[in-house]
């Protein structure tokens, strides 16, 4: 498609109402009149619709697990084949590894306290924060994707009690969320056993303050994953390994050997990981789940 | 200081008072009696006060701009000598590298509409964003911190839709914020002319979506840097490269030579990069100023 564009329609701000997916359409809101993703896989996905389509779809308002299309029979739609990581699947994963803003619009039909009453409504920018497969309730694969809403965004503020540095005022950057990385107490204690090295690879970023690293949960915290924020779910690593690790890039075998990059985890005598979690990141995140045999 | 506790104190939630410092430090909120920094350079700072010692700070309730301590005549008042980056100032930083939240307390002092009428108040969790030097009014330099409050963290929600995939129910952990890694149109651009390949080590991250890179505006966005989301003032990094980009630890001189590492940047026959934004991230970035000479 020409000239996708990523972010807010000018004239249709968070809120708007549009009475089908043809005035959806017209608009430029979400232009596929029939697709839930609006995307392809080499430039990402600008917009999906939340209809009620797929029942494990989990819409908590500012947070939407949101499952793939594709592998339903059009009539009864059920799950019957494996869902593809191309298309429109493939599109909302690049939103995470680009940063692209996803317009998400509520459907009427969306069984969801946060469905509108009647239409569509424009619910505003979210950012793909993860993406997984898990073998869904019908036996086979399906793709999911957690959307935060963008709030985290400190709010310009027009005047200043400052005068600004720069001649240049202030401009308003419109910025989204590419990555964000969280703490807990028990990845601050793992950071500090290695100090600050990459378990992966060796490396130790060195500035002002010391070390710099990052605790990589292996099974993610939060729904629907459930990790545990405990030493045995947590390894250190360098940012450039954390985003590899999180997108299913690079894993880890039983007996600690690297999937997608060559060489063994490095673990400290202190240090155990949990073998169940390690194989919960390779199941639902590594590339190629088949690849990933078990060598233990 | 033993026990030093980054994070919310028991007993004490958002929005608790206090009559007066002694009671703040008994409460453990801010341990301190007259110090507005509580840290140590080698565990990092775990509340502040605001209560309007420094003319320079600024404070729009959710974002705070938030000046070191030191080099202030204790009569006056008056900044008469440098900051040094040690102590409180040191542990603030630190607070950026290990993503450790910092308490802020408000006192009615304080020159804010963010101020309470009266006493001190504990205003919740915030997280170090940023950190640089500058010369204040007074022509000595003092160090500078950008503290964003914690309000990006999607709500963990009790019950759930979908039953838990894990026999552990979902358990609420405290997390904060490390790192929060922003996107704009034009550092888009920018990753994609350079085929998210650093400008600095160029390495390539390859992910099933392609590469993944961010892009470091080099002079910052927001306030008070006012940084434009321009070419020129953006650069293609790894995520290690832009973690140290952004702490100092490495900077660019005149004629693309690295500072804190070996080797010139990368530049596509593409893309200009502005000297005043490379000497604005020397100047007020750079881990040694002094030694940041502009060799073009």
């Amino acid at each position: 498609m020409a000239n996708r564009i990523f972010g807010q329609i000018p004239n249709f701000p968070e809120g708007s109402s549009f009475a089908s997916r043809a005035e959806l359409s017209r608009a430029g809101v979400h232009r596929p009149t029939m697709a839930g993703i609006s995307g392809a896989g080499e430039e990402g996905a600008d917009s999906i619709v939340l209809s009620g389509g797929y029942e494990d779809d989990r819409d908590e308002g500012d947070e939407i697990i949101y499952t793939g299309h594709g592998g339903r029979d059009p009539n009864s739609g059920k799950q019957v084949a494996d869902q593809q990581f191309t298309a429109g699947n493939k599109a909302l994963a690049l939103d995470k590894a680009r940063g692209l803003p996803v317009r998400v619009i509520r459907g009427n039909m969306l069984d969801s306290k946060y469905a509108p009453k009647e239409e569509y409504r424009y619910d505003g920018l979210y950012y793909v924060d993860d993406f997984w497969s898990e073998i869904g309730r019908s036996g086979h694969r399906v793709w999911r994707y957690r959307l935060v809403k963008e709030k985290g965004k400190p709010v310009p503020v027009e005047d200043s009690l400052v005068a600004s540095p720069s001649d240049r005022r202030a401009e308003r950057v419109e910025t989204t969320i590419q990555r964000l990385v969280r703490d807990t107490k028990q990845s601050r204690q793992i950071k500090s056993l290695y100090d600050y090295t990459c378990q992966f690879c060796g490396i130790r970023l060195s500035t002002s303050v010391g070390g710099y690293a990052e605790g990589a949960h292996i099974r993610p915290l939060g729904r629907p994953h459930d990790g545990p924020d405990s030493s045995d779910n947590l390894l250190c690593s360098c940012p450039n390994h954390h985003v590899l690790f999180d997108m299913g890039a690079i894993s880890v075998n039983d007996d600690l050997t690297l999937i997608g990059m060559a060489g063994k985890l490095t673990l400290h005598a202190k240090h155990k990981v949990n073998s169940d979690h390690l194989r919960y990141h390779r199941v639902h995140y590594a590339d190629t789940p088949t690849a990933t045999t078990n060598t233990a």
